[in-house]
């Protein structure tokens, strides 16, 4: 409440307005800036021939559930509904995915579609982590090509490309490799997952709260020692496959693994992607449990935000509810995470402003309020963005909300400019004031950038 | 699944892939249309100076409860979430703004706002029904002048003409004007409620069902025929305004009521709408509480789907949430219904195909992947929406596929063609295949119209 506002009591009790923890609003420059955003995905992924889908927010919770691992499921959003139908809201876009694939087989396969929609996790909020976030996912389902993989790759580069980042990486990495890993070091498939659960943390603990948690797990000094040699490569991409292929020679399943790895970086080199936005990074190792073949994590080294984009190959997650398997892979862009970095690193295009209204029409007063009227829809008619005062007030409270919304031109007309077949156009950036003759004023805005 | 598809046995239970009853996936053919008319109400939102706003699907339970009547509030999702919060799905869009408006009391008003989001209600699903929907909502909080709700109804007016409508109608009627029949007819407050319950089903039981609705409440044969003759009164708006100006002479609030139609008849005059799109309809009484003012309810006559749109004038709801009042008026546009009526009006643009795909690029083999990329990239730099093939497959496959997606065009290029620096052009509407110099190809593909 401002100073200025008379309290007007109620006869009842107020209700707190608040959102619920972790959600949030997003008001006018905000949504302008997601909105930018949003398009600019969607214009790169239509690009690279993905169609939109949209899929319910809520979902069977048996849809839902089992498909992440088990510390994921317990942040489900899961509840009984009218109906006594155990259901949850969408914990990500892959999942929903893959059963509509299993729903409709008559989908033309290769399947690529992308989807940009809210999903809900009940996560401690903190920096980068709300409770309800937009993801923006493209996905390939009925390929098993490298190909394919690197595609989502490709467009993910593409996007970060078109939004302006210039220091960003895709760590790419294999679920088959880590598993050859595992098998030459002789880790049971429970220690194994234990501990990609510990490296997964790497970012977050560091490498020796990583060290630390495996030790309290029980592994010897020296097999942390030996896994952290992996974890550790360095190098070009080529170089630690090379490397690898050596140490994992005992592994059919990881020999496989670095195959898929040789094919995908061939495919990225075809795809124009500049090999400065990618490298293979085997301590990346992503939570959730349905990746069977590469996998990608996108970062930003500053602000250290966390990943702005993951993904992978999930070759078995369609087949628990088709009863047959599709060979799939996708990547999802995280977009609240996308507008931070925009706003830390001052990303956000200049031509943005905190309005989308181009000129506010004043009114002078109720009998000239249909000449401002008329003189908004001809602007409206000629595509500009135009709002009318709608309230009763003096010129000089309405060139103050103007310049409170940042809209960067008022059209004055009063009966003396009326008289004259002008209107008085006022710069708000720098006070200027120009009469122009009323049938120029849509030319004598300036045009609008694009997406402006 | 279609059966020339193998089955592998998965060593699990198949989950089987539903959604939830009343909520639906929307495939690519359909969110194109969605998209196409998501879009042109946004761009219409905008040229009339909306600007965006986000809230989350997520708000408090006591947020939502007590707004809309006992009735609607019985179909609200609520659950507790995993902090035991009471909280529920968003019913409308119009609570969470008014619980916005009372939260950041400096937001500067007229606050205009347009916010396009799907909804929850547990209804029993039916036609042009669904648990999920999507509202596409323009409100104006801060002006009591009739200048604004006359600006939301023509913001609806443009929008459907946009799309393509012909015979719509925007009904008008005041909660005021209700009040003060209730009031010359001597019904007490419940008695009135419960009549405007009644009539409120008039379009879905008819008169007679609304007649015996009343009796069996116990209204009197003769107070039922001097409610029915108001109900019915036809003609232009104006002369139903002198007609009521007479017999509501007793009622304060009714007359206050007439002024205000009065005035928004005034306002809708100079906006520019043809008076053929909206009219007087004193049975349209909007079933939700929270109005206090003028109500708006838009109908496509043909085919008989409901309301397309609904609002109303509601200056007593942010109060709730604030602590003071601000006059607030608004309009939703129902997402579903709009589809719903361009597929059986038949006003889908025929530009709007099943897929955007512009072209498909066949791979003639592994080894020639790298070109079919390349020229794909080419494409898409000069803005085309292309795909690659990334199955395995005979070139037969890879037209069939194109065929299936519904592609306008097929490029493609074997060995031969790459001797040649040439790109076959695939006309897959008339099987023409001409061939076209590498570089020419983006000028050989017709531009895409508008919105395609």
């Amino acid at each position: 409440m401002t100073a200025e506002e008379p309290l007007t009591v109620q006869p009842r009790t107020r209700i707190v307005p608040q959102t619920v923890r972790g959600m949030r609003d997003h008001r006018p420059p905000a949504m302008i800036l997601r909105h930018y955003v949003a398009d600019t995905l969607r214009a790169v992924f239509e690009r690279f021939g993905f169609d939109p889908l949209q899929t319910p927010a809520v979902e069977y919770a048996e849809t839902l559930e089992g498909k992440y691992g088990e510390e994921a499921d317990r942040l489900i959003y899961t509840f009984e509904d009218r109906g006594g139908r155990r259901v949850g809201l969408r914990y990500d876009l892959t999942v929903p995915l893959a059963r509509v694939v299993a729903q409709y087989p008559d989908l033309p396969k290769p399947f690529k579609r992308y989807q940009i929609a809210p999903c809900w996790r009940a996560e401690r909020p903190q920096r980068g982590r709300y409770r309800e976030f937009v993801q923006c996912d493209v996905d390939i389902v009925g390929s098993a090509s490298m190909l394919a993989d690197a595609e989502v790759v490709t467009v993910a580069c593409v996007a970060f490309q078109t939004l302006g980042f210039k220091h960003f990486t895709v760590r790419l990495n294999h679920r088959k490799v880590l598993a050859g890993l595992a098998e030459v070091l002789g880790l049971d498939p429970q220690t194994s997952a234990q501990v990609y659960r510990s490296v997964d943390k790497l970012d977050k603990i560091g490498p020796e709260g990583v060290r630390a948690e495996l030790a309290e797990r029980g592994l010897a000094p020296d097999l942390i020692d030996r896994l952290f040699e992996f974890f550790t490569l360095t190098g070009p991409s080529r170089d630690i496959l090379t490397t690898l292929r050596e140490r994992l020679q005992a592994s059919a399943v990881g020999l496989e693994g670095i195959a898929e790895l040789e094919a995908l970086l061939d495919a990225l080199a075809m795809s124009g992607v500049s090999p400065q936005f990618y490298r293979l990074d085997l301590s990346m190792v992503r939570g959730l449990e349905y990746y069977t073949g590469p996998i990608f994590e996108a970062v930003v080294e500053e602000p250290r935000i966390g990943s702005i984009a993951g993904g992978g190959r999930y070759d078995r997650l369609i087949g628990l509810f088709s009863g047959r398997d599709y060979p799939a892979t996708g990547l999802s862009i995280g977009l609240d995470r996308v507008c931070d970095v925009i706003e830390e690193l001052g990303l956000r295009p200049p031509d943005l402003r905190p309005t989308l209204v181009e000129a506010l029409v004043t009114v002078f007063n109720s009998d000239l309020a249909p000449e401002s009227i008329r003189l908004a829809n001809e602007l409206r008619a000629a595509g500009r963005r135009v709002s009318v005062y709608l309230g009763e007030d003096t010129l000089r409270a309405q060139l103050r909300y103007a310049h409170r919304l940042g809209v960067p031109y008022v059209l004055i007309l009063g009966p003396d400019e009326m008289a004259r077949q002008v209107v008085i156009v006022r710069d708000m950036a720098t006070g200027a004031q120009t009469e122009v003759p009323r049938t120029a004023v849509a030319t004598a805005l300036p045009a609008r950038a694009p997406g402006g």
